[in-house]
């Protein structure tokens, strides 16, 4: 039993310190701010151990696109914000973005708000078989990236470890970069489907909406691993831990003790509870093509827009 | 903006009365246990204006099965609940039982715990069009019920109230007993999955994880409605006020007091959230597996075992 | 047993007249041809009994818009196929395009190439409950339609004929024009998915792959019916009937000659089977898309492009 | 392109030799008739390479169930298919049976012909992960199989075959056992969702609505593999081919050019078509019920009934 304050975002973990502006050491924090589509790109390094600890998250670059209106049904919307994810994953990527990629969905399709990763797969262009049926130069001239995609399932569908299966399949396959797509858990309700990370540390354990209980990163993997990942939920425990810490603020009782009282009252089920908008069908939907659209354009070799 | 404890059951309501067990006037509580399975059935009945307004529930009959166990995956277990509440539906349908039915999945199919009535109208053996093509004897050989069977989506998605589809298809195919099968909210995270409600009451307004705004009864619909629900969510504001109250027992804040309280908090979207299970694909999955046996045993012309 | 030729597309009954020009009477053929982008649109309207006898089609008005590259994945050759759907569509509805619009996505959602009208639905903008909550004004100012949608199921799901629920639904809400989306049966395997029949006539028995007994037109619904097709398969009868007769051209035998002997080969079932192409999957998800467009673009107050 | 008669079912195969009850050399054909319940079971042995250059399939044992009635709704008959089902299966895969497997759920989950592999994994009951969760004991205890499942997908959905997502799987995963699931192409309409083959051969290329092109067998994976397949499909151009051929028969025409015919008049897409039932989507679900409960209790470690 897990009994902490669960968030996935990196930014909301670097927000959780005393609003001092004094730097975290080890950690840097930089802002963008499209005023004219009220997109804020924020990027937080973690540059060592001392970071890494503090931080509770591995050493590495996250970069957090925040577009309060994307959970709107206009679709001139998606666009910037695409775009966004687009560039921001070709940084991260570097040269790889036109190299052989796999694409992993993660996520049990079953579960609406953790169908994101298998419903991004579903829009994605792959393309890795045409290009090994007709040769470099269809690529070139269609402008194709080297794509292939696979939506795995959850432990309790397969009875196997995500690791084991993408492990697999990369020794068979041989991407050189891997990009995983994964449904979060945030700690704001504000932030659901609203947020995208991107972060070139992969998925660390426990993420998310299922238990991917072992890390999806470039030491399990031996690739460099890229995790894109929206919240989509929030964890049960820590909603109700939030609200009642706010409450008893000045009382002097440790996260421990709230946590330990929240499950009292709600018993332990609470810790396998999680919560999500009533509308989260057509959020998932919004959201997942948006992120295939960020994909196909980033992989083609033409320039982004 | 509704800021009660929200709560489909009867059975919740009746006991968050202060637990001297006085009989509230108008309302009558009995139980049945069995052992063996470990399955309680209890009956409210509400029988007249006083008992509806200590309730808040329309008068009638609500029949609630626990079956704690339910949560689990034996299938020897789902055949004694699915026999209950076969047993149970025939007692609240008297002579209709075996009359033309029409069975209303109510819900979001998109969204896994609202998707409960949709599957058990995937699973239902519908039989009208053949009694019309086959004749009665074709029926009466086969001990077939009368079965027609919809599931009309949700206002998000058809732009039309559930009650406006409904009537219209009553009134084109005049079925004389109407089930509806929805997923509710309970209180209490212990309910999810293992409960069912059954009632000759019908749906009231704000139930379940969508907003069925309008109620489906005799009075809204001219027909005879049976309602059968399964709790898979809890709303998120309840779970939230359920704990902080707890805490603040002996404090003296009114109810309402705490939820304002959580809407300053979490903002008012709290309001639109729910609570769920991570894995409630597979119990959505297994209990409207068990509702359909129970539907299909109930209609069908033969005895109950 | 139906032992004819199944085709659900006017301008093939047109075409299966012999090939002199002559003009059937009582029916008008008209064709445009866009080079660009290598789409026909042809115009059959039948103007009287004698056509409709010899088309074996009700009186009425069929464009048919060939786009042979439809089939394709480039989405910038969508625009103008969708442009064109929703340009005829309007010609068709009339003044009513702006007005009371009831979508009926028909077909069954389980079956791939029977998916189109649920899959339409899915994709498309509703707003009649927007409206119902926010006024007129909330409808002008944001240029939108009034649009409410039901898939219906089919009658193995439901036990009801289509136009029992589609009825009853109307006689509640009272639109003022019903557009129909069906999966067809086409003749040629080469139409599959690259055409799309918009008639002023509704839907006739026995179209496309499930069976609708019964016509959907105004007749039976007493409001205007348009119907869109696309042909997804084609009768496995007619496909065999097709080549055993450019076999037989010479050798006298008719049509119910072949059929029978058809029929004798391979036993009855063959009436209830279809033919689709192994990417059915694609071409569904990718026309339902086009036509989500044209409907969302046709509705709107907006002028098209 | 491929213009030969297309069946993945042994015994058409050796049913397509003329009628003399000669033996072909190198293969034993033996039978087994349930009278009560109208079940053949078939074996055909390929013994040597001779024999399967006669057969066109490669050396080993072809078990096929055929039960008429299974394309019927009645649960009951269900039971003793399932049963025959899990008894040959105990027979090919000797004592691995109890031992770790991997299933496999070939096809494309969207076409709902070819989504029979995907639909057993659903409803599997996989334990690989409790066992290394709770351990032996637990096993043993509880009479489960070690059984691991993925559903691979198409090349279409991933850009990668097949054979080589399942063979990293093994090699990251061990298992003993693959048993793979596949919707197949029979001959004959007739045998459609009644007939399921298990052969100890794997699968060849070719087979089924989906195109998996490199073979799944023990020379492919290293590992035993047991294949189970139920035709749901008849390929377009054989069923035009056997008509036209039954047509042609004493005009001493060759199988090519028929197949060349049919091409000439249909083009070549023909070859991209299967012909398939208009309840399909009930078949699958029933059969691919029956295919799991015949996994399920084969893999235990209880014994058969």
């Amino acid at each position: 039993m897990d009994y902490k304050i669960r968030t996935d975002l990196a930014l909301e973990v670097r927000e959780s310190f005393p609003e001092d502006d004094v730097e975290i050491k080890g950690v840097v924090l930089t802002e963008d701010f499209d005023k004219q589509n009220k997109i804020r790109i924020s990027t937080v390094v973690i540059k060592d151990e001392a970071g890494a600890r503090a931080m509770e998250k591995p050493i590495g670059t996250y970069i957090t696109i925040e577009a309060p209106e994307l959970d709107n049904s206009s679709e001139d919307y998606h666009k910037p914000v695409s775009d966004y994810i687009a560039q921001n994953l070709r940084k991260l990527a570097g040269n790889l973005y036109n190299d052989e990629i796999l694409v992993v969905g993660l996520g049990n399709r079953e579960v609406t708000p953790d169908s994101l990763g298998p419903q991004v797969v579903d829009n994605l262009f792959v393309t890795r078989h045409l290009i090994r049926e007709f040769g470099k130069e269809f690529k070139e001239q269609n402008h194709l990236g080297n794509v292939s995609a696979i939506s795995p399932g959850v432990m309790a569908q397969t009875g196997m470890e995500t690791v084991e299966i993408i492990k697999g399949v990369i020794m068979e396959t041989n991407p050189k970069l891997i990009i995983v797509i994964d449904a979060l858990a945030s700690r704001s309700i504000n932030r659901l489907n609203t947020t995208v990370q991107i972060a070139d540390t992969g998925i660390s354990p426990g993420s998310g909406v299922g238990n991917n209980r072992k890390a999806l990163n470039e030491e399990s993997l031996g690739v460099k691993v890229i995790a894109i990942g929206v919240p989509t939920v929030v964890d049960a425990a820590t909603i109700v831990a939030d609200t009642l810490t706010k409450y008893m603020e000045t009382t002097g009782f440790s996260r421990e003790d709230i946590f330990s009282f929240i499950s009292e009252i709600n018993g332990n089920q609470v810790y396998n509870m999680f919560v999500t908008p009533k509308n989260i069908d057509e959020m998932v939907k919004q959201i997942s093509y948006t992120l295939s659209e960020a994909l196909n354009s980033c992989f083609s070799a033409a320039n982004l827009s």
